[in-house]
């Protein structure tokens, strides 16, 4: 089969021929569909180029196919034959590639409703967004603000804080996103590239009591929009878009403003909840996937061009998602 | 009176005569004997540089002294003519004067066996002490990392850490404070200023599983020691004494670390565990004052010079405390 490896410490994407593998006890092999480009994709293949053994790794957090071949269990003999969408199984090899084995348990049936490319998207972006709700609520935050609030992580969030009426403040950077997002009906949508932004934030955010941010961006501003933020509020790294390596804050300004920074990475937070929790959450998702939105698709790429559908993803994150058609 | 101000903003310390305040219900008159320079201090200072109204803003947030007259309540009635210790009531005048007013609640008689000197610093360094093993309790750290733990808070810290039993490793800038820390029993000294001190921190942090990091410099050196912590670390901080307005960390790190960034302000501490048991944990440092130590006295100054006392304060903060004596 064709797989997406790396071909050496910080080096680029190339396909390469490789065995397909067979699925031990309670696994199952998955002839890949589609599969998409995450940011957390990224932040994978960038920690990857600075490890040592490259050969085995295959990019790809989650994606969608059919169960061609199952090992030993209940649930793989279930799953047999079924169009699913899947998740890479942790520290096993990914989705960019014509086939993947994972756990049983990482996969689960897509309906009729479903097209194999929206069920690529099944998991990581609803998963989070649905996480994002759970983290407001366990913290008490009356409202939520979220940077960079175009992507397709963005909407989802959108789509449940209106379900579960918790405000969003919505951060993008251009003004044709402000008039995109205001136009599928968003309440709160702020411009960063504005000289009155962080003056606009402040008093939204004090005003709506939005004391969690959620930022997939870290760039130059971060600074700016942590200390616009109520007192005693959180800031929720999920992502480094932004090309600088380092972020700076005011440590006075997190002293005097009770400021807390943290980091949310989903496959902690499944490991928290557990594999039950998931799957009540991933049905509610399925519900919404069917119903209510559906994510737009940017670009189309085969494996053989899986660098260029990064550079894509990356030159337009706000224009939709980009998937890989092994 | 005389006491110290701040003549405008982002300006300099000046002695000013001004009235002597009057008590009312709950509170006391106290005739300053001793206070000390404390980074809250300063931390304080420079908060009040920026802001508006100075005319009423007097620094100090702790000394000793004698309660000369008292306003209407009981508490107020047990303390005339007492020896306490002081700290200033919240947005209160402080205790760089020759007299404060405070509430009754915020005094604590001082034992004989404590002299004026050693009782002006009773409050927050001990209590900034004792709030750093709770809250590495409650967060199930087994062990504490401490930078810079060569000031009189470090060493305080170190007999606290002894007596409960947790290790405790102390991060200095200087060989000599090295020395001086083994000297004293410390069996965990690292310098931050040697080649080798991120991988020694890395691999001792590991080796006692220290999860949580106290610091109070915030410089340069933040995000190498951010990232030389075992995963899931939280990093508190509780001053910010380089001189640098920005720290720095890498978001990617602190996403795959697992990393926490809060800050720590005894005054919200206080807030949150309420008097009683603020009440009892300074019986608890009282008894440790007595027996254990006696915090080592760099300098002592006159009001008039303020400015000076904070400027040597800076220069050597590991020598010890500096005292304005009114």
């Amino acid at each position: 089969m064709k797989a997406a490896f790396l071909n050496n410490q910080g080096g680029d994407l190339i396909i390469k021929e490789t065995d397909i593998p067979q699925p031990g006890p309670g696994e199952v092999l998955v002839k890949i569909a589609a599969a998409p480009v995450n940011p957390s994709d990224i932040a994978h293949i960038k920690e990857a180029q600075s490890g040592k053994d490259l050969n085995n790794f295959i990019p790809g957090l989650e994606g969608s196919g059919t169960v061609v071949a199952t090992g030993k269990g209940l649930l793989p003999a279930l799953l047999k034959g079924k169009r699913v969408a899947c998740a890479s199984k942790e520290g096993g090899a990914g989705t960019w590639a014509e086939y993947m084995v994972t756990t049983a348990a990482n996969c689960f049936p897509l309906s009729k409703r479903v097209s194999d490319e929206q069920g690529s998207m099944s998991l990581v972006n609803p998963l989070t967004a649905l996480a994002f709700i759970d983290i407001a609520r366990e913290g008490k935050h009356k409202a939520i603000t979220n940077n960079a609030a175009a992507s397709a992580l963005g909407r989802m969030l959108e789509l449940l804080c209106r379900k579960e009426r918790i405000p969003l403040i919505n951060i993008v950077r251009r003004q044709e996103q402000v008039d995109m997002l205001k136009g599928q009906g968003s309440d709160h949508v702020l411009n960063r590239s504005e000289p009155s932004f962080t003056e606009e934030l402040r008093s939204l955010a004090s005003k709506l009591k939005a004391t969690i941010l959620f930022d997939s961006v870290c760039g130059p501003q971060f600074h700016d929009l942590a200390e616009a933020l109520p007192s005693g509020s959180s800031v929720v790294i999920y992502g480094s878009l932004s090309p600088d390596e380092y972020v700076q804050f005011n440590p006075k300004k997190l002293l005097a403003n009770d400021i807390h920074i943290s980091g949310f990475y989903l496959g902690a937070q499944a490991k928290k909840n557990g594999l039950v929790k998931n799957l009540m959450k991933l049905r509610k998702v399925s519900r919404l996937m069917s119903s209510d939105m559906k994510i737009n698709i940017h670009g189309r790429f085969p494996l053989e061009r899986a660098s260029e559908a990064i550079e894509t993803y990356l030159a337009g994150m706000s224009a939709g998602k980009v998937l890989l058609i092994p």
